[in-house]
């Protein structure tokens, strides 16, 4: 049995998406489990109402396992992220975050600002011993099987010993919530032998062909949209939050610009979206925040209730895997 | 009039490719432009004669316009940057950028060994005053015009100076190759507000503040594919060279990424292929070394006789836009 509270004030379609999202995430969830809601009660009452006019007896009767939490302040996406910390005590993110460190609850879900949850999420969850900040894992779609890409953005300037707790934590992603024996880790790089890349790359190579990981070495740009490079599959590729939140954004971008080249050309767009449907990323639904002690969902601010439901979903297996717990004992290692 | 050496050694289809390359540029090519070619010239000979077999009458006439220059030593492929300069030199690419320096020649062109062309023209033609490196930009197709990207992979550890070299170096490129008359110079970071990116990149975005430049701010990630942001269009991308390297390869890797699940889903290859032409990087020749006192055209490894071409083209606009004296102004300003 596992509670997972989810952030209804979040989100860019807030709070009409996180509430469909939650009334999906019903209908796939075993009913031992608790889904919260976090928000303005009276808010969240009323959209709910709404939703279910037209829903199925079966949701009707779902909707009533869900527990509502009462918040009464929201965090902007425009908000600073310290905002979440120390201007807003009682927003849905801080009360739905300190249900967690209380034992009230196992995860917290949330399409919001994503600085604010990650500020929030250090302070009220706490890091495990040894890290200086979480990192965002975000999972890629590729030729082959989905990569883990971390850092995504957190940490911008990166010293070599960082890129090895990258290594570690991602290693945990791929086999909790990927489900991969032993994830293949690579190192990004701008060729595959050890001596290419910038200095703090290169340190980490040597560092990581001791970290007792799956270590494959280098892999390159290409090797991500492939899914694999030279010596195999990748499950895990390792790089700062620059060069991450860089290649994603890029990642991201190409396909619309691909999809407009085709459409131009004559390509149905209904033979596009299909085709290109293992591209959308509300399929993998959140990114868990990584290095918490605890379990701290970050879903797209675009989050459609699809995503929502999928970020649910991912929050559920971290906490029945023992993500956090596993990430605890490998950056002990 | 100018002259342009082409390394017909150098490349993956070396020599047929560069020979072939030669052939095609020769009828797009005022008359009064020279073609030097650089190599073995018994085997540039040889396969010259078996090209000109089934040539036009047209063809053959301008190809007595070709000028041989031997060269008995060839660097490969695998050959470490420093045999250019030091353990051949009188390899095809040493010859070639000696007789730029002596005076006889105003370009040189290869596909060969991307470092050792660097070093070797770094060695031979000497940098403009300030740089310590040169830099490689890369011209990338886009959803709009196409976008200078810089550094593409020769300077890995950036301190914020040398991204406003690159800055000065792309403005350059596209104002006197790509005839962008005012270039918009975009910065590379995670987020468009100036206090976003990594230590370098937020010092940059300050220095190039004031530099005299059209700079337009940060850019992101999914601006490159747009070819523009949210204040317009885009001309030039200033990163460090990791970055840039890393995101070339992984912008080459998406396209046939795409291309494999569209053709599964059962769009015409033929059709894909017309729609995807825009991507062909062999339509772009090559790229300026930039920072070198003259011109020094690098082509990618595997290019085709078109691509080949397409590099001699680039660097006659070189020698004609007097690329490299502009450089040296905008460096001193």
């Amino acid at each position: 049995m596992a509670r997972i509270a989810l952030d209804v004030m979040g989100g860019d379609h807030a709070p009409e998406a996180p509430v469909a999202g939650a009334l999906l995430a019903l209908q796939e969830l075993d009913p031992s489990h608790v889904l919260q809601l976090v928000g303005r009660s009276a808010v969240v009452r009323a959209v709910l109402d709404r939703q279910l006019v037209d829903a199925s007896p079966l949701v009707r009767q779902a909707a009533e396992r869900l527990v509502l939490i009462d918040a009464d302040e929201v965090v902007e996406m425009t908000d600073k992220p310290s905002v979440a910390v120390r201007g807003k005590p009682n927003s849905s993110m801080a009360v739905g975050l300190r249900l967690q460190a209380e034992g009230a609850s196992d995860a917290f879900v949330s399409a919001g600002n994503t600085g604010a949850q990650m500020a929030a999420s250090t302070f009220i969850l706490r890091l495990h011993p040894g890290l200086s900040r979480p990192a965002i894992g975000t999972v890629l779609p590729t030729a082959t099987q989905p990569v883990v890409v971390l850092d995504a953005g957190a940490n911008v300037d990166c010293a070599a010993a960082e890129l090895v707790q990258f290594a570690r934590l991602g290693h945990v992603y791929a086999r909790d919530i990927l489900g991969r024996a032993n994830p293949a880790v690579g190192l990004l790089s701008i060729g595959e032998e050890a001596e290419k890349g910038n200095a703090a790359v290169k340190e980490a190579h040597q560092q990581l062909i001791g970290a007792g990981l799956n270590f494959i070495g280098n892999v390159e740009g290409r090797d991500i949209p492939a899914g694999r490079c030279d010596r195999g599959p990748v499950d895990v590729v390792v790089c700062d939050g620059f060069t991450g939140n860089v290649l994603l954004k890029l990642y991201e971008g190409v396909a619309p610009m691909l999809f407009g080249l085709l459409a131009a050309a004559g390509v149905p767009k209904e033979q596009l979206k299909q085709a290109l449907g293992v591209l959308d990323y509300a399929k993998y639904g959140g990114a868990p925040l990584l290095g918490v002690k605890g379990v701290s969902i970050i879903c797209h601010g675009k989050s459609s209730p699809e995503a929502i439901k999928n970020g649910v979903l991912v929050g559920l297996r971290a906490v029945e895997s023992r993500m956090s717990h596993h990430i605890g004992e490998q950056l002990g290692a």
